[in-house]
């Protein structure tokens, strides 16, 4: 079996993000942002506690403590934008996302489900960055062009070290579980707007 | 009265480290690098956390994450040390200090404290690294002569932000509370050699 490693994002997702969820989004910049700022600050958080899981490997160390520098940056960069833009940092609580895959996984956990939820939230980063650059303007629009590249190469890094520790059939059959999982987060109704959110029409 | 922050890291501290550690740590510099390399991510995660706890603020904010992007940056230069010395990434317990310094602070909490608590961390590996710079050789006293400028850095930007937070009376009342108890941790007997440990020959 080849890697998983050559394949496109787009190949890799089960389905893409809905149509409607990009239109809310181009409505509704203000809670987009806040929230993208808090999900690089967690995706942050959420590497660096996989250097005291998967580290005692100093390459692995090394790899993922770089990505918590690059989601920090991440971080800094959106979180000026909104102050450039004036938007008021409210609190927003986090989307049903990232929780609903640790959920999933935690009912028959493996080693590696971090790296490969970790992984897939990559992936949908930089599918929802890609369509969000295409229909905003601006600052926003050429900022989301610019952070594509590294959600691409975390997505890659993620399966990687997954693939190190595991088998790449194993790893293989284990993500296409977590996929479905999330094509139903992705596809379904969800009443809460948030940039990993699933379908705010759905339910109309 | 005038801010601490004019103050040198010996006139806020109220000890200075014992000159057995020093002794101690000359040889024991595996253990010294490991459990370096284990602070400098937790350092980088008690930022992190700080974020999320006094990152309203956007100026505090970005100027937390920096923090998170400098520790994790010392975090891969040591990794990188202990790596090129081939030195065995063996699993330690932490060190007692920081716990103490947390469990200290519990037991009638302020909301500066983390900061304080940071900055005193910060003030003491200052002082650490400047005395095993003059006693240790090669890279480990090079990169601990380039790591004491963050420290010194970062000392200062948490008292900053906590005496942003709070009357400068008030931080400066609450900090001598904590570096009093800090001083007990380290001038008292330590049976466990780590970098911010106590005294390793007072119980002898």
């Amino acid at each position: 079996m080849s890697s998983m490693i050559a394949l496109e994002v787009m190949d890799f997702l089960h389905v893409a993000t809905p149509a409607s969820w990009v239109s809310y989004a181009k409505e509704n910049q203000s809670t987009l942002l806040i929230d993208h700022a808090n999900c690089e600050r967690k995706a942050a958080s959420s590497a660096l506690s996989m250097i005291y899981r998967y580290g005692a490997r100093s390459e692995f160390a090394l790899r993922l403590s770089k990505i918590v520098r690059e989601e920090m940056r991440h971080f800094e960069q959106v979180h000026s934008l909104i102050r450039d833009l004036q938007i008021e940092y409210v609190h927003l609580s986090p989307s049903k996302y990232a929780q609903g895959l640790h959920r999933f996984s935690r009912k028959n956990p493996m080693t590696v489900d971090d790296l490969l939820i970790a992984s897939i939230i990559e992936a949908r980063s930089y599918e929802r960055f890609e369509l969000l650059q295409s229909v905003l303007e601006g600052t926003i629009a050429s900022l989301y062009g610019k952070l594509k590249a590294s959600e691409y190469r975390h997505f890659l890094a993620y399966l990687e070290i997954a693939e190190f520790l595991e088998s790449k059939k194993l790893v293989f059959e284990r993500v296409q579980e977590i996929l479905h999982f999330e094509s139903r987060l992705i596809t379904g109704y969800d009443d809460q707007f948030r940039f990993h959110s699933g379908d705010p029409a759905n339910g109309n």
